[in-house]
């Protein structure tokens, strides 16, 4: 038997090699920099990989005695800082394995027995990405609890209900916020259907095509707390479909707090003046010195555009990319935890503006009652009480709504006698529909507006969060 | 009451207006052309809609009798080709209930009642996608049989593993395209959760806030298969992502038809040889009467490009649109459709091109020699063995490779003093692992490449399927 | 010599054929419904390229006459409605020769002599893209021309001038419609570029390797009014970058007009209310009576979306495909067409609302005091008239900001003794930069918001336009 | 006058806010960990800003002086590492201010006169970029140089043509890589255009509106190399076209590489054994001792996907943004620095590729002569020699090409009379026509790939780039 001394940096698979990488491709192929992120998950899967070893016979206890040891000793060495890292060794997977080898001798070299990097990083990505998803999932469950409180206080609240940014009718701002804790909870249940498919074990795969060594797949898979080993080798080293799963629930998740990040930009600017930005949320101008800005909330906002530029990435990169492993997939790693970082600082930033923000519901208050918000409860009125086809009844408050901007007037403001002018079927009972107050709480179909239901319905959600 | 006629087209919303639209604007805003394709989902809803006015009393049965008797005229005449579509008449919606109208009088003015197009256009939308994702998941159904028809007959069929698109190990054709099959078992499972989730039921949320109209939003959402009515009114009316999701869902599997249609193209190219496509699946040229293309293959490749397109173009329609409706979201369709439509095609040309065409298995076979796939198995061998550690290994192996390079031959080719002259642990039990058939039937690892594995995988597969 | 029957439908590249293409492949294949879009450029470029043979030799006068009798009539057909369209015949290509054939008999079968469909669609599409860049520039200097008249009107209309949608400085409405004017510029300026760039021909680069035939392609080219003949075959017919510069500059143009539909969106708001969206740009909802929607500001918002996804599209359908042609390049056609249109569409619709509309200077006027938008001024001044360094000078400015705050009042109205508690600096003169057509007047620095400035930019932007 | 201690840090805009930024917040905020990229730029723009301050009396010469000796030092104390950075200073530009004040005193303090940060991000940007422009066009210069190398040593090299990657007809590797020198030509030339719109100057725009101070912004735009200061304050701060027209110029020109790598992966598989690649840019496998992959080429394909998704990223954040500067924009320099390292990294990779490897032209020649590849010469040959239309010719040459299928071998190894039995008119003179060189000499079309056509193509690009 040969015992060599460990293999020198960057031999690792050089024994047909006349010559080295050149310093330009050793630059391109580390990819250490970034993939060191994983290296938790790394030590992780070693660790369940060299007990499966011993368990089967195929390495010693006393081997692997040492692998334990080196790679608990790596993992400080990694978690201080005192690590080093060289281009030479190309990624986080090489780093280890070169470290373990110096710590624990031979014993180290027996670490790679019956696996490959292919399965070793299919199975390092999909435990960061599933530690990475209960974070998020976390997350968004803590914006909900804020966004509940929210309207909860404010289930009564009135503000106006807009369509294409136009007054449509009076909501309540419970109401509204509660619309983003219903996307979130979809948010929340794409989360959980990505760790549940992506939540089986690549390890064993090899390269490709499995491997003679008499290896247990569900011993690992269930030590690292996966449901089941992939049931295809090549599948199992090939496919990132994981990878493009949980960026797709990232930008849609993206994409709804970037609607709530631009509903804050307009509510804070004094056109609006719906909310105050809490200073700790506000920066600055250099040269202004009045300015107070939005800065976190358009931070979210841009932040969308970031992770569905992730999402395109990995797609453009991942298609028609023939089967097995091919190197393009390493490219799918900056872009993920660029969009994992993006999402995460999106919703800790909108949780911290939600919890110290204020509202202005005097401003909101006052706005609802612009733009003849209830033009369609007298429609509604008219169909009720005069019976009169839907249609008709529509044309019939469209003119009502004419005369009162000719009168310069709320709806409520016109005499009856100008009323029945355009709306002959009126009579005085029709004022009873035309508040603001009167029209909301009329909304009461299941789902609705009204604050006796929005406040039951904020109750039900928060149920469901706990 | 007022008893008018029909409305004439566009004046609908017209009461409070000057002047109608002009001829560009109603261009622009004119969307029938595309989504007249909702018009099954809109009858559908539309009858739904008015069993339940009748139910809760907001209609006469007699009023009802004219709609449902007008709905199923209007459905003959866009079914027949027959029904006369105008640009003044906005969208599919506005034109239902126009010839309705005109049809069944003043009850047609009636079907609207507590219904806004935001809250029925959304349905529709829910009603078309969840359509379409039962045909798509038959579709993907299809094509896993037809890869599973391959996959048994093949599931021994030697053909050489790629691991960037070098020779890796020996695999079998059956395997390979197993790897598919999970695939696309993935793909089906993410058109589930997405059908389960979007499977909720708008109507009922008028513009936004809700109605005061004594509706059943229960009944309504049960009568149209939902599982249940929305939450939240504003939500109900403003939110799109299971547009997105459903996209994502499609560029996922549109990604793994790329990767199939790649292979196809390859395989196909005299250089490999692997496939015979059949002429039904292949065009000629204009100019090069000698001409055989995978025409159908790169289209599918190329498509995916298009449905990444329609996921981008929703995505950024929707980013940081304020609540609750806005015109923008009428952007969802087109992209949307077309993507549908491009996945749908994609999937039933590969399953027909699977269909018919033929492997070349001796091509296959043949190839599967090339390029020292069996190395691994040398140092797997040693490791077993020689107790050398795997690095050892893997570099003795790599000596082994470079001599039968320098010699031309294969590594079973090599003699034994040759082998030993680089690899001393070698000894004449060592070539027993070097042939390509020895290699394959010891990758006997769960999800292995061993052919008794792929019948087994092939069948379980079979199982799942049906 | 064999003088057959014009081929029948579909066999024109079926010598060599067992059997014809399946139901299924026909409709993937056919691609005249989208491309016989460019029916006049086949048409165009086919009687450049007899007239060369002709002039070569390779065909004579006879049939040439022939051909070219034939083709005015293949298009006087089409532009009638009169053609008659089959999917046994693939593309608009086959569908004129095909016609040409069974018009002008032999002849017609000789004018695909030293072409290949190949170039003769690289020769179609840079046409078509040609005449499209052509109408979009007009496009664009006539919305261009239409901010002028705006910006000329109200060189001097004050409006709060924003940054993060927070007041920041006075400016005028003239002097942000400049900046579009700018934009626009420079998107005129990739037209032009882009234009000049795929302004080279592809006929005669044949299938990919050039033609035996002693064919002049200076002269088709000149004939095309195109600037030379591209320089090499492969090239030639393999590339599409052309394709992916148009979009990506109608992407550009599209995020402008994105940001102008959003202002426009947003000012016509109550909560702003700068500007009245005339009637015929408004839409009304089928249940609102009140409503005057900006759809077709949204719908420019929207289309933004569609023009990035076709860029998305046809990149991705690009990415990593082999040289020369192969079939996926026919998914370029699809996605620039749509996104032209949307691009057309929504200048037009920006032009036509810019005509019309008017804008609401006293609001603007009202909310240019809010904020302390001066504040700047009191910072230069403190720099100007005290030597104060900057960043002390932008300190005491917030604190005088403060103080007016508290005051509830504008920076003008505190008294100069509370000015100096906080700003001991101060002096009376100061008022003379607190106010806002004090501060407007004095932004002077080329470029700026000064109304004198203004009109002088909004003069030389129009003399660039003629 | 107040001469206050240098500010200490983050109150930079702090007069009137109550309390400062919270944690979470400065870190969404602080973008110094990617603009300090931006430090020279930043500095040398700070020069001339001083330069110009001074010229017009702004400031004293002797504050000019302490400004210009403070840049210096803190230019030296970035370059050598020695420059500590903060979260608590946001931005590059703030650090430079701050750590110049603590040199300088209030000299530091009034280079921000009649500047903000606004005017100076977009300076700053644009010299970045320029610079990059300039690099990445030495770059492209040079992969065409090495392209040029082996097109001139290849000129008459004999590989297959393909189309849907089946053969097509006869070329030679020179003129197939004189493609890609084309391609490579329009990129230079997009990134000239680009370079030369995007060549003017923000400075002086201050923060929207420009400033009172008077200011010589020709003389900072002159100093700094721009050929003219941009036009409107507004569009200065707030336009971000001259990123997405640089992304999506990089966007091609990646498509346009990835394209290449293809090929190199295609080329270097045994299946075709066109290109052995070096040592230095293959890499091994951990698993695989024989394994010699083409990694680097795989990597330029897969980052096209990554230089994609960062246009996409850029595109959606300035979607719908108002005027002028928003937060927003702070997220369009990450994708831009992560794309523009990751083209200049494949344009490297890829000329060091091209420089190393060596073709393998044998192989290219044995496979030149599958799939009847001169079955278009024999029906061009009918044209010319028998009249024959070419739709008759190209049908008879597909019965020649069934013909030889059905015996098995090549067109040329047909018997005259066996010919004849298919097509009457061909006659002892054709097989002159149906050789791989005869018909390589024949593409003698301009731009064809006859190899003396393609010696001189060879020629004049070089020219072209010298």
């Amino acid at each position: 038997m040969t015992n060599q001394a460990p293999s020198s940096p960057g031999t690792m698979w050089g024994g047909r090699f006349d010559s080295g990488p050149v310093e330009l491709m050793q630059r391109i192929n580390a990819s250490h920099p970034f993939d060191r992120k994983l290296w938790q998950q790394d030590i992780r899967q070693s660790r369940a990989h060299a007990e499966m070893l011993k368990g089967q016979g195929l390495i010693s206890a006393s081997d692997h005695q040492a692998i334990v040891e080196g790679l608990t000793q790596v993992e400080a060495e990694i978690a201080s800082g005192a690590f080093s890292w060289s281009d030479e060794l190309e990624d986080i997977h090489m780093h280890v394995e070169h470290r373990l080898t110096e710590i624990a001798g031979p014993a180290g070299k027996r670490l790679h027995t019956a696996r490959s990097r292919n399965d070793q990083v299919a199975t390092s990505m999909r435990l960061w990405v599933r530690d990475t998803l209960d974070q998020l999932d976390a997350g968004l469950r803590a914006l909900q609890s804020a966004l509940l409180d929210h309207a909860d206080r404010h289930a009564g609240s009135i503000m106006p209900g807009f369509t294409h940014l136009q007054p449509a009718q009076p909501v309540t701002l419970g109401h509204h916020l509660l619309a983003y804790v219903e996307m979130l909870d979809r948010d929340r249940g794409r989360i959980r259907d990505a760790r549940d498919r992506l939540n089986e074990c690549p390890l064993g795969a090899a390269a490709l095509a499995g491997t003679p060594f008499p290896v247990d797949r569900e011993e690992t898979a269930q030590a690292l707390g996966f449901r089941q080993p992939m049931r295809n080798s090549i599948d199992a080293v090939s496919d990132r479909d994981f990878v493009l799963e949980v960026l797709s629930t990232a930008v849609i998740a993206a994409v709804h707090l970037s609607r709530l990040a631009e509903e804050l930009v307009l509510w804070s600017t004094p056109a609006f003046g719906f909310v105050s930005l809490p200073d700790a949320f506000s920066t600055g101008s250099s040269i202004m010195p009045q300015k107070r800005n939005p800065d976190a909330a358009e931070l979210v906002r841009g932040k969308s555009g970031r992770i569905l530029g992730a999402f395109v990435a990995i797609a453009t990169v991942l298609k028609a990319l023939p089967l097995a492993y091919a190197k393009d997939l390493q490219e799918d790693k900056e872009p993920l935890f660029d969009a994992a970082d993006a999402l995460a600082v999106s919703v800790a930033a909108l949780t911290g503006m939600m919890e110290a923000l204020s509202f202005n519901t005097a401003a909101m208050r006052a706005m609802a009652e612009v733009g003849h918000p209830t033009a369609t409860d007298l429609a509604d009125w008219l169909v009720s009480k005069a019976e009169m086809p839907f249609r008709d009844a529509h044309a019939a408050a469209g003119r009502a709504v004419r005369l009162a901007e000719e009168r310069s007037c709320r709806l409520d403001e016109l005499s009856l006698s100008d009323l029945q002018s355009v709306v002959p079927e009126a009579n005085a009972d029709v004022f009873d529909v035309l508040g603001i107050e009167a029209s909301l709480g009329r909304r009461t179909s299941a789902g609705g507006a009204a604050p006796a239901l929005v406040r039951l319905a904020a109750a039900a959600a928060r149920a469901r969060l706990t």
